[in-house]
């Protein structure tokens, strides 16, 4: 790794978020598949929708900045991932194992959380606008996915939400 | 993994927690040694402290849940870390390398609010208020530090701050 200036290190971090969300693409599927949760399953599936519609924001930032957006892995997010798949391949009852599945998703979603607040702090710093808008719009869906699984978690609504469920 | 209850769910949670921790014990004097800025040193200087006391208390709940602490390895944290350190070895000018530093520290900080949110919720849907409290005064702390981290980065207080000059 090597970067002389801040738009190398930015173009760094946009490059291992591009490969955060592409190895996202293929997990979010079989977290949406081992959900119980009907409110859960369509979390996932929205946040599939906006994944790649994420990776996209990434390739015309990396474009703008003359970069390849493939190259790149993301061992952090393989880690995340891995950890996650022992939960999805876990023996628990149903209502538990959503409870386990909403934590492993909130480590990613604070992951990327961490990513875009970075990258985007760094873009604005060189004056690079567009992209720095781009960094926040993930950021703001980043962020909503996040709250949203705290609020399916926590049943902040209803009593019955999982987590209450799962202690009984 | 296996898991029947939310008791025993929590439990893989302190024990994930554990090993994250552990692992950032060893890896927080490293950054502290490879960072420039003598308050990014300092940062991880007291972090490295209040890491050491996270760790205890993380000892002291499972101790009350009858679990050991040790056996688990934390996959996340360990592609985090494995992450920071390419960081750690990269070449680059001093203060761009703080730059990228403090958005590794900063990945490896919002793992463990994720996860500590996560724990926190679980021990207080279980009514161990006694952990929960503990889970807190971490959660707050590594709230603190990941703030800490963008002070230092962002400079909002001197125009001079790392972002900035890295960009010149």
């Amino acid at each position: 790794m090597k970067f002389n200036n801040l738009e190398e290190l930015l173009v760094n971090e946009l490059q291992d978020l591009y490969s955060a969300e592409v190895q996202l693409v293929d997990a979010l599927p079989k977290m949406q598949e081992a959900a119980s949760s009907p409110d859960l399953k369509e979390a996932f599936k929205k946040h599939l929708a906006e994944t790649k519609q994420q990776v996209k924001r990434l390739e015309t930032a990396l474009r703008n900045l003359q970069a390849d957006a493939a190259g790149v892995t993301c061992k952090a997010m393989k880690g995340l991932i891995s950890e996650g798949e022992e939960i999805l391949k876990s023996q628990a009852p149903a209502i538990l194992k959503d409870a386990a599945i909403i934590g492993a998703a909130q480590k990613i979603e604070h992951y990327e959380i961490a990513g875009y607040g970075t990258a985007k702090a760094h873009a604005k710093m060189l004056d690079f606008d567009e992209i720095a808008e781009l960094l926040d719009d993930t950021l703001q869906e980043e962020g909503a996915a996040d709250k949203k699984l705290s609020k399916i978690a926590e049943g902040s609504m209803f009593v019955s939400g999982i987590n209450k469920k799962a202690s009984s």
